[in-house]
């Protein structure tokens, strides 16, 4: 990976840092202690090499509720093969690629396991190119990958978000769409990407629709599960609706480029487990991608076959402000976060967000703001 | 200030930092350039004691509009006499306090200049306790405090947000406001705080009730400003309505201490500036205040007389997703940036959030979501 830099965590550690504990206090709202992992999982992530760290969240004991801890994990993975490989050989490298990290997960106790956006292909929406990439694009229900997470889900006996490109198999039309496959194996259900971005190279407006399935939280069984898709993270609404359902993690499967997006990166999915109360979990890519022919982006710059490197840094955030370090910023890995689901309500309660959040007020706001004769409130001197 | 961390940016400066460029990028999404202020202004402030700083933020050239260049200012201050002092002694001085880093604002160039909330006064809401403390009180309209700034405003021609304890005149009811003071020296307007906190030793919430003025925005000679104070910041649809309403800076005036939000502190409203493509002034106090009678916590340790240290730590972000350092943590200070307002619409474009925000679903669930009986969307194993 020369040239890339490995980012904010791998540079803090090869600094020599006045006060390293406080600094990481101010960064991360606590310094996490780290978990420990059994040498088979160890041993797995090491033969794999691919990157296996986790943190534990701090909360408080309650008398009347028994603690709900569950490991959760974001994976961050790049593709296998190259771009004009067929299609079926990259799709299915990357099965057995994720499938050995989610493996490793499981050995390092995670119970709900969240992959990255289209995590089954290139993301070749910057080419604007149809065939071969809407080959990628299966049934959400029962596809490939889908039947092949199944296996590995109830053999593992953990619940995995799968993002995939979903074709459907009423009109064959195209969607950004999240499977939540349970430990036993079965499809819970499926949601789809409700804010799709028109920005760069990101042509996925013209791939796919906005989701009407609304904001869906499953109901595993280790906590309920809400999926913001992507560029929904920059929507603090989006958040807002799958807390108002239940959410009590919420992920948030990306793939986005530095250059673009890594200054927002580390506040979006954090602030949103603030404003929430619930755990968030932002998962990106990692890796540059090549594509056979090339493409220009909007820039002014020259054609070129990539557009840029996936930066990693997936994290977990917790509803008290706090959160792990970044994921690898160049490698592949596996992050896992210790987490007891009482936390939300502890922080609720302390908090208040949700007591003092005038949903009504804001819901009536904004529709009427959202109508074309809309006079907004200004006050000039007199 | 023994005792008490000086914070992230004076630990930073004091470390070996490994490719201390890059790490600022991550950190503050770019390493602004400083500003450099007039002799005029560095003496006022060297003489007086307080932190002056500023900071550039980035913007392209546009062909067929001319720059919105503007330099905005956030002022954080300590309280001057103790709080046993009569209540007239304790506001007058800091009239004359804050009046001095007004004036040193505005010769640095500022022209919109933020006060922290209610500093006229000790944020003394936490001792729960009415007499003295309700006596700070006064009209937004033409009070001694907002009498003070008009004249300040005027000489100096500069717009001023001042957020006092009001006392109206109606009702004799008390609200946490906002009064927004023209170049001319004429009132524009004021706002109120539209969520009130109910945590810890805020005990706010027993002294004034939520806003019912909306979500105000105030056109001023220099830019479109919306307030949103404190808690309010807290609630992503309270900045949403300030941006909805046309404003492009939001100022943030607040008073908080560690141990309680400091984590969250740097992420809102950067978080804020990003979603709503705005520019954020985070404001809050600085110093520990302490009380004649003591007060417990609600925390089941013993009764005491001061409710921590507010940490300073103003700052300044920008809708590209930077931000400034900032201020000081222990220190008085005043934070300048020079933003032009056209970076905006330029990053509204760019990134396209308020195009793809489908505020109109939004509004109807938020309204849906309110209702007593709505049944959250989740979906169970069938």
């Amino acid at each position: 990976m020369s040239g890339v830099s490995e980012g904010l965590d791998v540079l803090l550690a090869r600094s020599s840092l006045e006060d390293e504990d406080q600094i990481f206090k101010y960064l991360y709202g606590k310094r996490l202690p780290k978990l420990e992992f059994s040498a088979e999982a160890k041993e797995l992530a090491e033969k794999e090499n691919f990157e296996l760290t986790g943190y534990k969240f701090e909360v408080s004991n309650e008398q009347l509720r028994r603690p709900r801890v569950v490991r959760v994990a974001g994976i961050q993975n790049q593709i296998v093969e190259a771009t004009d490989a067929p299609i079926s050989t990259q799709r299915d490298s990357l099965h057995q690629r994720v499938g050995k990290m989610i493996e490793a997960a499981a050995l390092a106790g995670a119970k709900i396991i969240g992959l990255q956006e289209a995590w089954t292909m290139p993301f070749a929406f910057c080419t604007r190119e149809r065939l071969p990439w809407t080959e990628f694009a299966e049934l959400a229900e029962n596809g490939v990958t889908t039947q092949f997470l199944k296996k590995l889900a109830a053999e593992l006996g953990v619940v995995i978000i799968s993002p995939i490109l979903e074709r459907d198999d009423k009109d064959d039309v195209i969607w950004n769409t999240a499977v939540v496959i349970s430990h036993t194996g079965n499809v819970i259900g499926k949601t789809r990407k409700n804010h799709i971005p028109r920005v760069g190279d990101f042509n996925e407006s013209t791939y796919y629709m906005e989701s009407e399935l609304g904001h869906p939280v499953f109901e595993t069984a280790f906590g309920r599960v809400g999926i913001n898709i992507c560029y929904g993270r920059h929507h603090p609404q989006n958040w807002l609706m799958y807390a108002l359902n239940g959410a009590e993690i919420i992920f948030n499967p990306s793939a986005t480029v530095d250059g673009l997006s890594e200054a927002l990166w580390p506040i979006e999915a954090r602030n949103a487990a603030i404003a929430n109360h619930v755990f968030t979990v932002a998962i990106n890519r990692v890796g540059t991608e090549v594509f056979p022919n090339e493409f220009t982006s909007g820039n002014g710059k020259p054609a070129h076959r990539d557009f840029g490197h996936f930066y990693g840094s997936s994290f977990i955030a917790g509803p008290d402000g706090s959160r792990t370090p970044g994921a690898s910023r160049v490698r592949e890995g596996v992050i896992i976060a210790e987490i007891d689901l009482n936390l939300n309500r502890q922080t609720k309660d302390s908090w208040g967000f949700k007591m003092t959040q005038r949903l009504a007020l804001y819901g009536e706001k904004f529709s009427e703001a959202a109508k074309a004769d809309y006079k907004p409130q200004i006050i000039k001197e007199a």
